[in-house]
This record gives structure tokens, C-alpha cells and sequence, in this order.
């Protein structure tokens, strides 16, 4: 096994900020970056973050395709991804702290009216809101992998009443939430969600998942969450379901088309918070050890631990 | 044991709200309220919330002094206090989600700067904040009381490094949080603290606690946050310690003086977020339920669980 060679890919992303990162963790790496990649069967491994289309089927002897992240669907979407390659995630512990830290945020403050306390503040105002205990307030999440897990775990152990689905039952649910799974229970865990949080890998099946006939299944005054994908949400049914009442409030970290067009309607709606997909962030070194300890388990036959299957999509 | 007859005493709350609830959970109650309370020798329990200094003195057949909610320092400043008496705290568990979910939302506000992005989505603004993972922020909570460790336990399971101080040693430290205690290990806890929790009971040695002494021990640009009582801040102390930077922000939820004065300087302050005293609330049919079952437990020569050691102050 000699020196690994990784090219960094990405039509959307200055990759360069993991260059350093990369060196540091393994000092005569051979790492390709930018439009001009060098001798293309050269590479072993690419890092990617929503790579030009057909960029990786031009590289004759890549052993590992690697997302920047959790999310796959940007390699998905390349309709010349040389789906015989082993697909991996990146899997960060320490990202799963950030989405905890960003969604348990997020249902409080809505849950708890926190704006409005802060809004008092600056206008020199004494007055309390209404309380509502959190006991009584019940968070559901759709997406039971590492982070919907993780922020299931989170939110239950601050007293909310939690429940979770996913597509297929889970070994694995944290202690304390209520679990549902496939189609036939999706409308039972819909019922008992004063707020939902998307957290779902966005697959075929779930393009489109947060709609207007998902929100009628809510209890009404329901607050959305979508850490998910802009692609869950059906962004034209979001604004008539805040209008009429069945939604309350919106927090938003993903959008279709990011960073969101200043004419977007979201942006002048008080009901709907925008953030600019910041809920998490992988670490660097993480990325970069991942790769490198992936493609050696893989020039060894071995299975790396976080790799994906394409036939389920996650 | 006949009809029990309970007095609800508050000098600075209207403790009508609590009448139908109490009836509710004993319908012969003999309630009494107001500032005309009847033949005092029939009074059995008196629940109280700063009740008028000498009250309780004067009540000959007083059998439980019950405080409304968990704090018993308003008990305390009453010098006529009957000390004699069993004196009980209300512990409820909801109570406890309320400061959970309060103190959680209060870290990740700051640490986050979530509140630069609430004011990015009002203007249109797509603009992303220096991510700090929480794994790298670390929380102190001072006091490891019912609400402090459970504040503890709740962040750790977000994935912020918790510590936690009390005067004694602890055995039922949550798992994952740090434990210090005594005079001797406070510098060490305080060094380790970019957030500082303060969830202390009020006693003559936790008044004050937080001064310019214990900030200049903090890392510097530490974020405050107290949930504990006015007093256990020196006023005077907290503006200098945030215009020096050895502060960078304050989340204040109790005052010396309550409502908090309309010319109090801290309004004006855009580094301090105030909050109504509204953290948590007890609930008011565990205050009704716990009050009967203490007396009942009294009038059978037993201990209730809540009941306060006076001689710790808590």
C-alpha cells in the first residue's frame, strides 16, 4: 500500500479549507484538488460535497467514494455515480452534539415562547408568558438514524414526551421515546407531534415528505422543524399551512436552493425562523481520518464501518 | 385525624388561584385565606410564599410550615419563623423539565449565538456564525440539588463537558458530569466554567456568591446564568464584569427586587437577557398533593421525603 492519493470534489464548496486537515493526518498524502486533478488513475479516493456529475466515473481506479457528511444524496444525484464502488459517510460524534444542541434550541423556543422573553427584555418589560410544562408538550421525530436518535434521547431526557418513526422498525430506540415505523404507523405518530422535527435521509420516498396533506395530520398549531433536506419539504405548501392555523411556526435549516434567494416569501414570514444550514458542522479531522481509515480497511478487503447501502439509500 | 385545615399565606401573591385545586384534591378542606384566617388554633398547615413575617408564629396548633415551591428562603427571613416545626419544600418533577428545557435553551442560545440568527431571518440575512461544537464548550452548574443535577444530566446528554459544585460531596452525581465540592475544590470547578450555571439554594453563604471575585476565577468572556435567587448575585458587581470582557453575556431569571425596577440598569444592557422569573413554575396540583400527604404522614408521627434540614438551610 503506498502513498494514498485523494482528490477533494465539489461545485459548491472551496474544499480547500480541508487541505491542511488532510496533511496533518498523514503528512505525504497525494492530494488532488481543484478543476485540474493531475493523472486521473492516480486516485484512490474522493471526498466529496455535491462533486461535478460524471467526474467521478472519469477516475479509472477510485477505491472509495466519501461524502463530506452524513448526507448522500448529492452523490446520489450524480447520474454517473459508479454505484460498484463503496459509498461512505462520514459519521461525527461529535456533529451528532451540534444538531442535539441546535434542535433541543429549537423546540424550546418555540415550546416556551423564548422569543417573546427576549424581545421583553430589550424593551425594558416585565411580563410573563403562559406556561406550558414541556411534559405536556409532545416532540415528535421522523428519522431514527445516529442524529434523530440522538436528538430523541436529548429532548427526552430535558421531560418532553418523545416519539420517533422511521421506515422500518429500529432495534436500537433510545430509552423513553415511543417508536413507530413504516406507512401504516405514520399517521398514529403524526397525531402526537405538537412539534415535528425532520430528520430523515432524503430519498425518493421522502422528496417531498413534508406536504400539505402531512401537515393536515398534525395536531393543529404544530411547529415544523426541518434539519432534514430542503428537498422533505413541499416549499409552496409551507405558507398556506401556517395561514390557516395548522402550523404555528416554521425553524428551517435547509432549503432547496441554498443560500435562499433574498425574494423568497420564507424570508419576510415572523412565523418562520431561516438559519443558514448551520444546525451542525462536520469536524475537519474527522473527515479527514475517516477517509484515510476507510480506504485502508477497504485496500485491505475489509468493510468500512460507515458505508452506505445504495439499495435502501442510507 | 379529622378534616384538615390549611392556611395559604403569601404577603406577595394572590394564593386564590391555588382554593379549587386544593378542593379538588380534598373536597371537606377547611381553607383558609386572606388576611382574616378564622380561629388560628384550627390551622393544621400553613402553605406559604413570603408569607407575612410573624404569621406562622402565631398559629399555636401549626402542625407544617409548607413552602409553595422548592426555595425556603422566604421562610427563613422570617425571624418569628417556628423553627420547631417540620418545614417542607414542594419537589416536583415537572417543575424540574421546566428548568431544564429553560437552562438548555439559555446554553445554546449564547454558545450557538442563535440570537444573531433570529435577527438574520427577520432582516433577509443568510449569513453563518462561527461554529463552536458544543463538545467544546464546557458547563458548570453550581449546586447538584433536584434541579441542579438535573440540569447536569440534560446538557451532558447534549454533549456539553458538564461539571458540577455543591458544598458537600455528592453521591448521586449524573453519569458524565464532573463533580466538585467544598470551598476547596470551587476555584478548580470555576476555572472550567465557559458557562456558569447557578442553581444554589440561598443561604447566608451562597448570598453574594456571584461577584466580581468568583468572575475574575471564570474563563474569560464566561457567559452567567442564574437561576438560583436575586440574591445570590451582587448587583453592583455584574456591569463592571461585563464591560471588562471577563463576562461576555448574562441570562438573569431572578432579581433582589422583583419585578425588576423599569430604571434598573441591567434593561438597558444588550449583554443581559432578563426573564420574568419564569424558568419553572410548580405545578399546582403537586403542591396540593404534596401539602395533604405531608400532613397525613405528620399526624401518623412520620417524616415526609421534602422535609428541610434547617440547620444546612436546605
Amino acid at each position: 500500500m503506498g502513498v494514498p492519493c485523494v482528490a477533494l470534489l465539489s461545485e459548491v464548496l472551496d474544499m480547500a479549507y480541508l487541505a491542511d486537515t488532510f496533511r496533518e493526518a498523514c503528512p505525504d498524502i497525494d492530494l488532488r484538488l481543484g478543476p485540474e486533478l493531475g493523472r486521473l488513475d492516480d486516485i484512490d479516493a474522493a471526498v466529496c460535497w455535491f462533486p461535478p456529475h460524471g467526474r467521478l466515473a472519469a477516475l479509472p481506479k477510485l477505491k472509495l467514494v466519501q461524502s463530506l457528511a452524513a448526507g448522500i444524496d448529492h452523490l446520489i444525484a450524480d447520474p454517473a455515480l459508479p454505484r460498484h464502488l463503496p459509498l461512505c459517510r462520514v459519521v461525527d460524534t461529535s456533529m451528532t452534539a451540534g444538531m442535539k444542541a441546535y434542535v433541543t434550541w429549537a423546540v424550546v423556543e418555540q415550546q416556551r415562547r423564548m422569543r417573546a422573553y427576549v424581545e421583553h427584555s430589550a424593551a425594558s418589560r416585565w411580563k410573563e408568558q403562559p406556561f406550558e410544562n414541556p411534559r405536556r408538550h409532545r416532540v415528535g421525530i421522523a428519522g431514527l438514524g445516529q442524529l434523530g436518535s440522538a436528538c430523541a434521547a436529548a429532548l427526552a431526557g430535558i421531560g418532553y414526551p418523545v416519539r420517533g418513526w422511521s421506515r422500518s422498525a429500529k432495534t436500537d430506540v433510545p430509552e423513553g421515546v415511543t417508536a413507530f415505523h413504516g406507512a401504516e404507523q405514520l399517521d398514529e405518530f403524526l397525531s402526537g407531534c405538537d412539534t415535528l422535527v425532520c430528520l430523515l435521509p432524503l430519498t425518493p420516498q421522502t422528496r417531498g415528505f413534508l406536504n400539505t396533506s402531512l401537515f393536515a395530520k398534525l395536531p393543529r398549531g404544530a411547529h415544523l422543524i426541518n434539519v432534514g433536506r430542503g428537498d422533505h419539504l413541499v416549499e409552496a405548501d409551507l405558507l398556506p399551512a401556517l395561514d390557516s392555523g395548522q402550523l404555528s411556526a416554521a425553524t428551517l435549516d435547509a432549503f432547496s436552493q441554498e443560500p435562499l434567494p433574498a425574494d423568497h416569501p420564507f424570508w419576510a414570514d415572523p412565523r418562520i425562523l431561516i438559519t443558514p444550514h448551520i444546525a451542525t458542522r462536520t469536524d475537519r479531522q474527522v473527515i479527514a481520518q475517516q477517509t484515510l481509515a476507510n480506504l485502508a480497511l477497504l485496500q485491505q478487503g475489509q468493510r468500512p464501518p460507515y458505508q452506505v447501502d445504495l439499495e435502501r439509500g442510507y
